[in-house]
Order: structure tokens, then sequence, then C-alpha cells
């Protein structure tokens, strides 16, 4: 193994990324996605400026598993005009106003009526939800509960321009090759309209891992990054895909909610290791939230919340997939409405989660290979390699070698990883068992390899 | 599998079975019983009216393993009067008052030799012991304490006619056919004179829980019954049909002491489980006392005391078997003495726990069948079954779909059992999962049976 | 099995052995041993008087492993002088005072170079070090901290009289054969000059769990003694002997620091149970710990520090062998300076490391061989060999049989040991489970040996 493979090209920019997503983002923001249709293709088109996505077209009516592909949904316009002939509600002004996948509807209802087709948040009164029908064929409004509460009996005059028709379901993949074809998959979705945390936290976050990955000089790893409308576009991707990928995948990552206020990365466990057979995603992500727990935790898998891992994790599937994510979905009052905004979700907790992750992933390219020792029988003479202090006595205590004085950290490092190197450990594993981060095995680690003392290999 | 082949017949009695075994109990009550003789084939004879009991006999001397079969032993009546020639014990009153299996003698002894033969308990002064000394020839009386410290010097007259002769080791067994030729071995043990919770709730609880059982529109599994005196019968019984049994034996459980004031029934685990390799019989017993802790809990093998389950739990033999029990033997005062009555044991105990252990039965008769996705590639779509809501937002969050509002109770459940339903887990494994009694999953597996989403098989 | 076969003859004399090992002592403790040289075959002169140590030499030179022989040093005599022509230090005094393995030098030095080459302990400042420069060509003194700070500006004349040449390096050996091949290695090394526990309690401990080994009448395993220099002496061993002894090396032990204060022996684990593979010396030490926690304690393996268990658990050799001590080197201030001495290190101590050595390994001669029940079916009838009461009631139940009243502690013992001689469990495996001293189970053990109910084997 070459030490440096893994280390960065100097010319990666950093202060470049922080405007370019923030841009991105309000390039993203007020378009009206939905699970198919123009809104989720533009927002394809503005990725594919910084990442060469690979769009794919489903036509509608296209079995999948025990799905089909939808029609198509585009908003034109939604207006609710109240008995006064003001108007109350306009997707111009936000485009959560309507019910997503609304059938259209134009005519006068009473308000009676007009109730059962509205959607608020009663204990949220000034957040505007986020309600969907994709499959059923309905009409109505989203709306903030203080502004229903206001609504005078009387005629409503609702036009609902949308149109239903069939056309494509669309996702868009993108491809970073390595060393190996072993991939890594890197998926998140986009199908809600102007939600940041809970939508565009995900592919912005990617969008900077890839940036990350593709400056490595050297990838161990091959990495497919998956973007998809939600549900439907990961079983579409497992319909049309998913074999086909399934004989060289390594592991997976669903990217969700990365933007919020929390400051640790949780994972959701896979489904596999739910069922007590944890996958080499699930053996790192314990590792690190173990060793590192400052910056990552845990959650265990459970099928009845989460995004697609649900369907990579479904159990005849069961990919050896984790979620990760910051503030969860669910567990924030400022999920599903319009209170998802930028300001709740900071571009730089967005930044710092693409940090993380691809320290993970860093550790995830060598963290198992296994170390074996060089020499046959008994420690090494370190001495000899200026690896141990020459003289043994009070005064050497505390130093590593005759120069080194560092409490012995780098030889008790040397030492312990020497021992362990007994071709059936990997770094991580002895990270694992010293109890310690294995970015502090580095140095160590070098030293023996750098004096052919051990080996990495598969 | 059919969802309704473990259901009851619709004509079960419950009331008939109350008064009948209150009756039976007073029937057996009064026996003089012992490993050998009449007064167990009395007692078989009483049960027969219930239960097609099969009555085996083997004679007198034949070797049964380590043992031999015994002699029989008759009580005539037993006697002791005082220096003033008056009664002081007599087999008519309470047939514990004798060593059981004592020799017979006449004979006129010094209170100083008698006392040599006397048996009581000093910490339960007005309690007659319940003394047994099957396998070395000896004579002698039980005694309250308070009676014995008044014996007053002088002769004693005692007269005890019993008969010890050649004869019959009786057992008694009952079959169950089931759609399978796997068998349950259900066991108790009869062969104390007039005591209650330590014998008579045994064979009692056995009764009803055959009725039961045989009322059963299918069964899964066939069942054995047993009723044989405690350790030599059992023996008998392994000696005689243990080889043919074994081989289609799922697993047992031994009856004893169930009609205490105790309300949780404890199962005494295999000698297997002790030893680490758990049986069926413990997995069960093990989930039920966990995720059912208010009605059952576990002790742990333990080869220094119990009942037939040491035999069925001998390390050669080494049976499936576990032991049920309520107030058990040995830990309250009444254990093995004339205290132990049917004031002591209650019917509605006996009744309790037959109930509880039939529940049990049930889970073993369905709990261990593995469960399948039929569907490939993702989750179901659910809502078009029904079973998810249609529309999602913040109304529907309670909904397990566009009508049940159980807090998402039903839904989740599917979803659980969906994800876990991999061909591996099982309907207790997946409760054990979701820490859950087994039987709350059951409307949700019924659904996915129903919309053949899951199968169930071996 | 023989029940009598680790019995020690009855000729044993404690006596002799307190005052030989104590004049042994006071024999090595003077000389000024190195890792080669004559100071060490001066050491086994001595010590083959009583154990018949076959001494090895290896010519300067060899290569072993990644490691050569080194050179032989030899001290004459090293004296210090100071400026007023007073003698400050003479290795005639304490051989502790000069650097081991220090070159030849003789010259006048200022105090400020002198400096350079002074080795104390400024916080145990009466005490003079133990210091080495084996692999690096050094000259210097070890001196008391108070005595240093003493020292005034001057010159000051040093005369080292001591040689490096050519020659040997030396350890030695002893076996002791037993009825099977198989092997358990104990280990100690040789090479400190003038210091007590961490050093001379290790052989001494050897020589007497030599005899007590020597005189049992018949042994199950062999076992094969090793004296030799730390670390270099253990590389050398493995180098030349170590695959001819590898395949029937059952375990080993190496002896350290068994003469100090602490009461309890504490078994540092194999590099094997580090990594999660406990060896038979693992599993065998953390028994004992846990059922005889008042004589054994445990440590974990430890890459950095110890002693020759390095060599034999380095990852490639990965022998079976623990380490045992009392006061554990480092851990105490005595360490590695002139205050380690037949005062700190007490003779008595190193008697009871040895009883509590010689229990441990008798406990592993017979320890592991699986029990068996001689019988099947059900368990065998204990009352007609007397190893059960006759009468049961009240009045036995605290006897183990007719005759014993012991709370049925044989008869417990007895149960519990028949139900776990399934043939898959040992003495130390029964005695882990019921929570108890191997030891405490040999009376039930040797009842159920002699009435032909269990038999003992591998």
């Amino acid at each position: 193994m070459h030490l440096d493979q893994y280390r960065e090209k100097p010319h990666m920019k950093k202060k470049m990324e922080v405007f370019c997503i923030d841009s991105i983002f309000d390039e993203l923001f007020p378009i009206c996605r939905s699970i198919a249709g123009p809104g989720i293709r533009e927002s394809f088109s503005i990725l594919q400026k910084y990442m060469p996505l690979d769009i794919k077209a489903i036509a509608t009516g296209v079995r999948l598993f025990d799905w089909t592909a939808p029609k198509e949904w585009q908003l034109h316009r939604a207006t609710l005009h109240g008995p006064d002939k003001k108007i109350i509600l306009d997707t111009e002004i936000s485009n959560l106003h309507i019910l997503n996948f609304s059938v259209p509807f134009k005519g006068v209802v009473d308000l009676n009526e007009l109730q059962n087709h509205l959607y608020s948040i009663p204990n949220l009164p000034d957040a505007i939800p986020y309600v969907t029908s994709y499959y059923a064929p309905n009409w109505g409004f989203c709306i903030a509960d203080n502004q229903r509460k206001k609504l005078l009996p009387g005629k409503y005059e609702v036009e609902i321009k949308t149109e239903i028709q069939d056309g494509y379901l669309n996702y868009a993949t993108c491809d970073l090759p390595g060393d190996s074809a072993q991939t890594i998959l890197i998926s998140s979705y986009l199908c809600h309209p102007s939600l940041a945390n809970n939508e565009l936290s995900g592919p912005l976050a990617m969008l900077l891992i890839y940036q990350k990955l593709r400056q490595l000089e050297r990838r161990r790893y091959s990495y497919k990054f998956l973007l998809a409308p939600e549900t439907i576009g990961s079983i579409a991707f497992l319909a049309m895909e998913g074999s086909k990928l399934r004989d060289q995948l390594l592991g997976g990552m669903v990217l969700t909610c990365l933007g919020g206020p929390e400051s640790k990365i949780s994972f959701k466990l896979s489904r596999s290791d739910w069922v007590g057979a944890p996958t080499v995603m699930d053996r790192f992500a314990r590792s690190m939230a173990r060793l590192d727990s400052e910056n990552f935790s845990l959650r265990e898998f459970d099928p009845t919340e989460g995004s697609d891992e649900r369907q990579f994790c479904s159990p005849i599937v069961d990919w050896p997939v984790i979620q990760a994510a910051k503030t969860v979905y669910g567990c924030y009052p400022q999920y599903h409405n319009s209170l998802d905004d930028k300001e709740f979700m900071s571009i730089r907790s967005v930044q710092s989660s693409a940090e993380c992750l691809f320290a993970f992933l860093k550790i995830l390219e060598c963290g198992d290979l296994k170390l074996t020792n060089q020499l046959q029988g008994g420690e090494p003479q370190l001495g000899r390699r200026g690896l141990y202090p020459n003289i043994n006595g009070p005064r050497t205590d505390d130093f590593s070698n005759d120069t080194v004085y560092d409490g012995r950290r780098l030889l008790n490092a040397i030492l312990n990883i020497l021992s362990l190197s007994d071709g059936r450990h990997t770094l991580i594993e002895i990270a694992d068992k010293l109890n310690i981060s294995p970015i502090e095995l580095i140095p160590a680690f070098e030293q023996l390899v750098i004096n052919q003392l051990i080996s990495a290999g598969n």
C-alpha cells in the first residue's frame, strides 16, 4: 500500500465550494419538485454543472417490482380566492401551498367543503405543511393554521392548474472509478419542493463529497452517486440497475438531513445489522461512533421510518447500506413544513457534514486492510531502527526512542500495532482494541510500513 | 398456514371443567398412593373417566437402567396406641401418619425406641410430614410435633398392617395426534398420598390442558401425556418407551405445583439450556418470560432438586424438557406435609395455570414458522392494499391507513414484520426483536398473510 | 485416571527448601550479571546444584531472527574518584554503580562532562538505578541522587575496567518428563545484577516448583524449564529450539517478580487471549482467578510492557504462554533500583508463590479431562451406593447420605457433577458452572470415580 495514496491533491480549493453550494442552494430551493415531472429534471440540470450526472428516464407505467412508474405532475399555478374575492393562497408565493401531486380543479366551494381539502399544523400555526397524495387522486391546499382559522364562511374560488400525464420517472447517477471495481453507493433524494434540511442538504453534501473524492490522487474503491425521487426513485434504481450493481457493491450510504444545528453525524445502521449480521458499513460506523464519539453516533435500523435505506435494506434486497443524517427527519418541528428553510439549515453545517463523511470514507478506504508482521520470531530489534531508546533506565522512561519525548505514546502505538499485526487484524480493529481513534495510530503505522516491519493487504 | 387452524371449537364449555376438577380432586385426595400398588391404580381409574389413559404395568424386578421395578406397597391400616391404651395415630384419620412404604410391624415398644421411628417437623408443630423409605426397609409414623411432645414414657403398641409384595409398577399415557408426528410430552406424577399443590395440581392441570388441546380444530403437533410415580415412573417410561419417543420428540413439559397462591408460571429450563444449548422449549420459555413477564418467569436447571425433569434431563437422555410450576416445591412451608391441602391449593389457581400453559402451547404451535416476503425488491406498495395512508401529511401521522387511527401501531407492526420476514425470522423472534408480546403482533401478521405479502413455513 | 497419581510423595521435605532458597539467594545476589558473560554462567553453576540444568551456548554474531547473539560483557571493576581523589563510586560496593554493558573507559573528565554519564532517580534520592545500554556503546555510572547532588565542580577520574569481546550467549533448560510428550514451559530470566524481586524471585520460585513437580508420583504432562537472559535469551531459545518445542507445547508460564509483599498471584494472559482466542493457559488462569479470587487475579496482555512473554507471544510465534507475577515490575518504587533487595523481596513470599503456582499446575494436570456418565438413562440409584439418604423427610434434608450431615454439600456436588458429566464438560468447567473452587469438588469427584459412575478422559 502506498501510504499517500489517499492524500488529497494540493489544488483543492475549499473557499470555492462554500460559495458554490450556497448559490446552488438558492437556485434549487424555489423549484416545485415532485416524484416525477419537470421540477426534478430542472433540478438535475442545475446539479449537472458540478457533477457529470447521467439522467435516466423510465416511461410511465413501467412495472418496478410491486410499483409502477407514475405519471408526471406539473404545477402551473394554484390559487385560492376568498368570499371577498381577495387572493388567499398562491403557489407563486410558496409552492408548499399546493397538495403535492394534486389533481387539477377549478370551481367554487363552500368553506365547509373546502376544509376537507385544507392541510395545516395546529401546533405550528405559522408553518405551511408539506403534504403529498402521489397515488390517490385528490386536490388540496396546505395552509398556515393561523391563516386557516381566519377563513370566513362563504364561497371560495379554487383554481388548481396542474397537469398529470404520461411521461417519465427520472433519476440520475454519476460514477467515480477507483482501483477496484468494488463500489460504494452514495445516494440522496430530490423530490421535495422548497425544503432545506430535509431535502437539499443531502444533494449538496453529496456534491461536496463527490468533489473531495474526485480530488484524491487514488481511490481504492469506485463510487456510484445516485440522486432520485425518494422511495419510488430508489425502487426504480433497484429494478433497473440493482442486480448489476449488487455484485460489486461494497456498501452504501443514504444522505439525508445533513444541514441542521446538531453537530454529530448519526448513522442509521443497516437492516442486516439489526438482525445480527453487521455489514462492513455497520462495522465502520460502529467503530467510528465508539472511537470518535464527538463526531459520530448511531441509530438502530427501523423499517417504520427513514428514507431510501428502507428500499435498499428491504429484506430480499438487503444491501449493506447505512443512512447518514445530522438533525434527523421527524425529530425537529421544522420537519416537512415551511420552517425547514435556509435559516434552519446552514450551509456551514452541510459543509461540516461533508467533511465528516469524507473522513469516514477515507477510513473506510484503508481501515480494513489486514496488517502482518514481516519478521518471524520474537519482537524486531527496534533500537537499531531508531524506534526504541538505546539506553534503558529511569531517564528514558518517557522516550519513544533516543529523541522523541512523548510519554512513549509513539513507542506504545508501535508495540501495540506490531503485536496485533498478525495477519488477522486491521487498522480499525487495532484502533478498536486499543480504544483509540484510528487517526491517532497513523504515525506509528507509517513508521512500521516505512521500516518494512509490517505489510497491509486484503 | 391456515390462520384459524389453532382456534378453539366454539362448543368448549368452561363451567363444566371447573366443577369437574373440583370433584375429581375430592375423589383423588384421600387415596393412599405410593410409587407402586393399588393406590396409584385407583387414582388412574378415576382420571381415566376424563382422559383415555393407557395404563402400563411393569413386573416387580424388571431392570430399568440402574433401577429395578419395585414391589407393590399396600396400606391396610396403621395405628399407634399409647401406654394408656388410647389411640394416638391412625391412618384412617390421615394416611400421612404412616411412613410411606413402611414394612409391616406389630409389637410393643418403649417410648425411647418409638422415637427412632417417629417423624415430625419441630418448626411446623401442627403439620404431619410426608416421609418415604422406598428402598430401605423401615417402619415408622409421621406425627405432628405438638402431639409428639406430649407422648409420655411407657409402652406403645404399634400395629402396622401393610403388605410389600411382588406386583407391578404402573404408569399411564394418553396420545392426542396432530398434523405432524412431532410430539410434545406433557408429564406429571401421581404417587403422593393426600397432598394437594405438590401432587394433585399437576394431574388436574394436565387434564384441563388435555381438554383444551383436544378441542382445537387442528393441532400442528402431536401430544403425549404421561402420568407416573415420580422418579421411578419416569425412569420406567424412559426405559420402556424412551427410545421410541426420542426421534419424534419436539419437547416436553413436566407439570408440578400448579395450584398455589403465586400468580406466575415459572419454567425450570432444561439441562441443555443450562449447559449453553437451549432447546426449542427453552427458547419459547425464555421468550415468553421476557415478553410476557406478568405471566411467566424462569428458573435455571438444577439437578439437585425438582421432579421428573431430572430424569428426562439426565445427561445421557438429555431431552428438551422443561418443568412448569407456580408455587414451587421446597419454597413454601406447606411443602410435603399435611398443610398442603385444598385450602392452600385452589382449584382456581390450577385453572389459571392450565390457561397460561395452553396459551404457551398455542404460541409453541405457530411461533417458530419462518416468515418470508412474497415480493422482491423494495417495500410493497401498501397504500393500494389499504395498508398505508394515501395522503401523507401531519393529519395522517397517527393513522395506520386511511381509516385506522391507532398511533400507527398496526402500520408499524406491518412494516416491522415485513422487514424481518426474510425467511430467517419467526414470529416469536420478531416479537423478541421488537420486545413485544407475540400475541400483539397477530393482527398485522394476519393482514400480511391475507394479502399474500408474507408466507409462513418451516 | 488414577486419582492418586498427582499426589505428592510423602518424603518431600519442606524445611530443607526454605533454608535452601535462602542461602541460594545469598549466593546469587552479589554476582554482576548481564545478558552475556561470566556473571550468568556463574549463576547457572550455582543453580545447577539443585536442578539438572543443561547450559546452552550460542557464539557471538549468530543470527537470531531479527537479532544477533551479542558479545560478552565482563566487569572487572569500575571506580570514580573525585577532585579530592577520594573514591566516590566503586563496583566493589555495589555492582549497580556501573552502567550495565558499559564500554571500558579510563580518563579524567570535568563534572559537566561526567554528568552526561551519570544516572540517578531524583524522586528516589537514595536509590541507585539499574541502567543498561546493551546495543549502543556508552560508558556511565549509576548513582544515588543525593550523592550526585553533592558532587563538586572539578576533575573526576574515571576508571571503568570492563571487557566486551566475542564469546557466547548462554541459556539453560531442564526437562522433567511426564506420561505425555505434551509439554509445559516454565521460564524465568537471569541477567540483572543484584536485584531481588525483579530477578531472583523468578529463578528461585522455579527451583521450588521444579522440586515439587519432581516429587509427584506421576505427571500427566512433561515440563521444560528455561532460564535465560531476558528478551535476547528467550529469542535465542525460540530461534534454536522453538520449532521443535512448538508441536508438543501445551502452554507456558513466565515467572517474574514473585517475592514482593502483594499476596495474590496475578496472571498476565497471552496475546492470543487478548485477540479473543484464549488458550488453555488463559482458560485455566481465568477460571482460577474467578473461582479462587483470594489467591489469583488477572492482567490483560499488553505488548508494551513485560518480560519474555513478549517474545513467546509475539504475533508470529503466538505461543500459549502466560506470565505469573505477584508485586509486578513497574508498579512498585523499588523496581529496577538498589531498593529491590532481600528485605523488599521475602523468601517466604517466594515460597508461597511457588505453592500457589504448583496448585495451579495440579489443576492444569487434571482439570480439563472430560467427564462422562457411565450409566445410561436417568439418574443412577445413589441410595444403594450409600450416596443418598434412604429415608426422605424433613429429618434428612441436610444429610448427603445416611451418615454425612453437611447441608447436602457432598450430595449436591455429586448431583451437579453427574448432571454435567455428559462427555462435554471438564472438572474445571463444572467448577466454573457451579461457581465453586475446583478443589472443593474433589471429594464428590472421587466418590463418583470410585463408584464407576463417571469416567474421566481426553
